[in-house]
């Protein structure tokens, strides 16, 4: 290997980064190994295009992984000469860093858990673009679930081994006392030898891999899994967590989502802010459906003591909206992580048996219906909020959709970017709704504002007005 | 598994097959086991169409494998029930087997070395089937080395271990002793870690395997390959010898060349039959191009002391037509295994030292240049075999291929059912050629007939006639 | 390593020794690589005291295994200046060996498999003169099973996996018919997962664990157990068949009679000479006894239809000196290969019930109760078979032990040099028995004399005479 | 397994234990699975008999590792009904545990690691009960070493790997900027694939092998070791941390130490009390011997900054009393942990080249020199003490184990029930030495009080005079 320890020569390089940085060359093992010529050149195609800049923002985020700060932005400022470059020689695949983050090597060398991780990112975005690129069979919902499963598969994350993988979703940014708490969750299911899944970045998305890692360690496992699923924008700001195993870039929110729920077998939702509602929403959505009723789905709401309220709100807002038959899908446990895990691995073990009894794969979860409407990304503009329809009346999982879509558009117009520009220039979205529906609405919002779940500048001000 | 031990109940069935069947399905596991739904179904589709009756007489050809009589064309006749069908789950792929051989079987449950074969069957039939189909790659040389490349990942045979293949050439009817002599390399291959790729008959393809299997066993190696590479026309008439633990069916016998000397790092020729010597040209009609003339190949011919003239007139014919150029390629060995495996050992480790220095791959031998025309299926009509050029000062890999296919035209010429039937049609080829090199050819001709290795029917006669 | 290929310098040594050897030294793996200083030196002592010329016996018979001639006395003549010494570094055990057949080596690096081998020689009768020295213990039945216990496990071949292991008995001198029976059965025994543990010479020793070798490799069994079983004065009249991977050498004949009983799940009994015979009364004596009787112990006697009326004599003998009740514990199974190890496998997974529900080991039969006086050597006075009690009315298990001891001394007295010294000097044997049993005895003798399984000069003469 | 989880009945039975416990039995693996009837005999008489007690605070303090409190003492009046039984059946040991807290059960079953912690906690105890009872050869050094060696083997320490393992020395009650500090040091040692030996309790025994644990998991090492060697009164005393994976409970001390210096390629010392000085004097007085002065042997001091002062005070003390040849044995460090990690890591490269150089084993640091006066316990009597010769001019390894033994008795006398007692009774040690050692002695000890490393009740008051 030929590696270069960077030293700043000049004032001038000083000024630009403080932190040591090294430039060398690593050859892939894993997925990346086993190439034809013509796969080489693609991918290096794809990594100098487009996706270049992608590419580089993603790696970095890896590369700093475990750092102090775990941001990845502020990552982009301390290494702005950071480079990556993927090249062909006959052997396969040669990448070249530059100006990488000393801390991502030992002695010169990278470490083996970076690189894996680093190769993830290269093997996900390249084949994304090569696999997916104008693929006519992204327009229907089995072409969808058909592009998840190839992409899983590419990054070895499907193997035929018995159920036992839990996706963990919730906040990334909580409080001490819920992180702790995640923790201790974790600790329990891996001493029943679950292991993890989650987003992959701080919070909830790291509590339950540190705890079951401590937990895998007293128990003697040491095949373990810690996946973490991400898609582009997450990445380049939140970096995976250093447990991290196996990593999976996917190329959307909904393709995320759609992994989650046909890798795992089951699902853990911690105390988060509204993307969590959301997700809840999402689940809520997909398991209503008389399509998918008959399945086994262990689905449970958890937190420490003082996270009962958040719990209670949510619960109470699905029983007015949904129904009880909704309410029914989910179980919430406060404050008893064993019983949690107890729960979890019950409930798996009917997963097994009714995966066995029906031929299905323990794998991807085929026999899950995720109608396309979910698979696809939502945008919320005037006219499409404009469009929901939150009235009683309706089929539960279609109003679960739509409360979904509501609940994204608002956060937007609060929040993001994009939608408060919306907000300023056209008003606040005009929704259809009754008006209990619309005020238990507006009164969860309210709450998350309160528990800072939801930050907000000033006072919370709602950018939507009801039209019934 | 739901298996019937199937008995003749009536007298009518018995009529039609004496031998004992079973009817089971069985689920595939590696390369079958992670497929997408809509994998699935191609693969079905495809099983089930115009591929059907090959893989049917391939699935025959392996379930009986290691049978007294060792002809699949008379298992044929043995199990005319026998059917096989490729399912469809969500779980993934189900092959259904009817009247299978009960000898592939164990108390009802199928031998595993069997499954394996039969599971490579299916996948490089369909595969193959599905991933070439249309495909406009295959009319440029790198197409074809990439199509090449990509069948052999698929069949799982490209890992990244220190280079160590031999590739074994020869006859499959072989005499006796010359049997006897090919296990004893095999067993000094063996004895020095050396793996083992053949074509996967009998003969000089299973002798080597054999000695090497004793070798290896007392050299505690565990992890061993010995690797069968056929096509769908010699499989179908020679099944593959129970040894064989990784079997590939490549698409036709070009491509099946292209895998030998692309995935071995050496060659050991073996006597054999016209065939044989066809081989040995088709090799040196690659080596001798200066695009390769750096590259380390060991190349031997060997056999025991009764052998000897045999590779002696070769040797001949090779040093008057190609010149001593050519054949400073090979090394020719008589009555000394330890020998050919030293030689060998040491050569393979030239080709390890130069595949690193050059950072090329140690599995596939993408720096070799194979040229359009030797990949491309030679029909010897009237037509193309006058249109040889069989004189001197011609480039030696340009006559290398040229005398490869006029040997390839006299042999149709003298037993294949096609070629005799044109000979008789439009009388004798003209080939073109210098009167030594003609004169030469002949004597070779003779002298394997002499030595029974081309079996003619009543007095050789030429089949051909030179117009200078 | 310092390796010497030895070359014949002078006509002198050219005289004694043909064949081609090489000197070195070796480290051990395994159970040699870890001692304490004072163990080396134990060894190292042992090694050069009186154990010397037996170990260099045993050493040469490992390093001619496989063969052609098979007989390590030839090979004694054969390497006159071959020798074998024991050393000590800090390091641990340091194996000099002197003049050593070539033919145990590849280009100067020692077979692997010859190594191992090699160590457990130098292993077991080092051990056994260290562990077994002037143990009282060994005057005790639970001693002497106790030293066999150790013994086992210093060999490590005591390991906690479900019961597989069949025992294999029979003569090392059979027709080519019956040799190649004991492949089918070892064959069917391998397709069912069974391991094979024998005593280690030619004939029925070796030919179940090479038809295991093929079915292991056909279900792709990787890690299997060819145990041979063998003691000092066998293993230097018989080398290890070279398909051993487990080699034990027990230090008597009783103490490896004990050590198959105690291992093996099962055994299978093929056709042999009078030796078998006796195997098959001792194994009779122990299962006779009434604290055994509960005791599931597969026991079959089988070979090719021609040996049927072998079989046929030893069951009418057994049942008329016996009883029905000793001929319930054994089947015969006569030309049917399947249905042997079909049998054993249906009766080895019994014996794996039984251990269960009785909380016994699964690699070491604690419960069989085996007497003091089978353990013990018997060597035949004409003071001690006069003292043998062969009349009806005798507790069976006892009758059994005093018939094996009558054998044993009968055949003695017709074809070992001491016995037949002991003939000449003090004229026939006096034996007391009922007319029928001796009759029954002498139309067994007669029968094998007959048959060529035992091997007479001249005339057959008892060596006995009856007193009633 | 036959599991009862107790649930107090009475209140007479609250009062005694308000923990929940668990009352089972379980079946060992690893070391005690293959056991004779004899030695299952023996190992439960030793259980049962003056053994008893010890084991059972022993066991305790394994089954309540990783507790908040960390200490054992406190477990026992938590767990005052606990109790341990060692039974034996056919196929081996069996433990029986009584209201054994309840923390190291998962649902009932024991939880893996700790079961593997307290099959060596049995195996340590009664194997050293019945391998070392009454064994002459402890009178002598080489049969002390002989000992420590099957003792270590016994335990499945000892095996040939490359040399990478690190013995970390340090405080149990180091602050939490030292505690970090060891964290990171063992962060950087397990980046560089290094394994950790520690006293097994908490503190600097703890930090380290958790740095570790996430190196190792970055650099996705799977076997790693992480080895706790303790004694029966400071394991009653100190629970070992749940990071431990291989727990040796050496008879002594001295046993102990010599453990240390002979597994280990390497030595780090982190910051502690008196005894860490101790172990310094003792490291230095094997060093020191003219027959070790060849041995390579990284030896290592370092801390964070704030430690700094304590470690030149002990430089200082040094170089003043064993001169500086002494202190050249070692290397001073100070808050920076990768060059900690990187000198250790090239140290023992050079220990591993000299391994090989001189055949020395890899496992077992046999060449080393440790005379059998630091074999042997020091009880450090008033008679004992005036013994010492703390003069300069004396061999420095011979001052280095008198100053070691100085250490030893001024703590005792200061901190020790016993040695307070016999201060108490007979006045202050007296003890011969030269001024300027005595003075350096007395200031090294008041800085140690002053920095809290010392505990002492009330104002430090010298427990000896000088009587030169």
């Amino acid at each position: 290997m030929n590696t270069t320890i960077d030293t700043p020569q000049s004032a001038a390089s000083q000024s630009t980064s403080t932190l040591p940085t090294i430039s060398t060359h690593i050859y892939p093992k894993g997925a990346l190994d086993v190439l034809s010529r013509e796969e080489v050149a693609r991918l290096r195609d794809a990594s100098a295009g487009g996706l270049h800049d992608l590419l580089r923002r993603c790696a970095l985020a890896v590369l700093t992984s475990g750092s102090a700060s775990d941001d990845p932005r502020a990552a982009a400022e301390l290494y702005p000469e950071f480079d990556i470059e993927v090249g062909q020689q006959d052997r396969g695949v040669r990448i070249e860093l530059k100006h990488a983050p000393a801390m991502a090597f030992v002695d010169g060398q990278i470490i083996a858990g970076v690189a894996e991780l680093l190769f993830a990112v290269v093997r996900d975005l390249a084949f994304t673009a090569i696999d997916l690129n104008g693929d006519t069979e992204l327009e229907t919902s089995n072409g969808i679930t058909d592009a998840v499963f190839r992409l899983l598969r590419n990054a070895r994350v499907l193997h035929p081994a018995d159920p036992n993988l839990v996706v963990c979703w919730g906040g990334h940014s909580i409080g001490q006392d819920e992180y702790k708490y995640t923790k201790q969750v974790g600790y329990e299911l891996g001493l029943r030898g679950l292991d993890i899944c989650t987003g992959c970045g701080p919070g909830a998305m790291k509590g339950p891999m540190k705890g079951a890692t401590i937990a895998h360690a007293k128990q003697r496992r040491r095949r373990t899994r810690y996946i973490g699923i991400t898609e582009p924008g997450i990445i380049a700001a939140e970096s995976p967590n250093p447990i991290v195993n196996h990593l999976v870039i996917m190329p959307d929110i909904e393709k995320r989502l759609e992994s989650f729920v046909r890798l795992g077998h089951g699902i853990i939702v911690f105390p988060g802010g509204v993307g969590t509602c959301e997700e809840i929403l999402y689940l809520l959505g997909i398991l209503l459906r008389e399509e998918n009723s008959h399945l086994r789905f262990p689905f449970i709401l958890t937190g420490p003591t003082a996270a009962a309220p958040y719990f209670e709100q949510i619960d109470k807002f699905i029983r007015l909206t949904l129904g009880d038959e909704a309410a029914n899908l989910y179980q919430i446990i406060v404050a008893d992580p064993a019983k949690v895990a107890k729960t979890m691995d019950s409930g798996i073990l009917k997963v097994k048996e009714q995966r066995i009894a029906q031929r299905d794969s323990f794998f991807f979860n085929w026999a899950l219906h995720v109608p396309l409407d979910l698979q696809q990304p939502f945008v919320p503009t005037h006219e499409l909020m404009a469009g929901l329809d939150l009235h009683h009346g309706r089929k539960p999982h279609e109003l679960a959709a739509d409360l979904r879509r509501a609940f994204s558009g608002i956060v937007a117009g609060n929040v993001k970017e994009d939608g408060m520009r919306r907000i300023e220039a056209h008003g606040p979205f005009e929704i259809h709704g009754d008006p209990d529906i619309m005020q238990a609405l507006d009164a969860l919002l309210r709450a998350f504002v309160q528990q800072r779940r939801m930050k907000i500048s000033g006072d919370y001000k709602p950018c939507y007005k009801v039209v019934g």
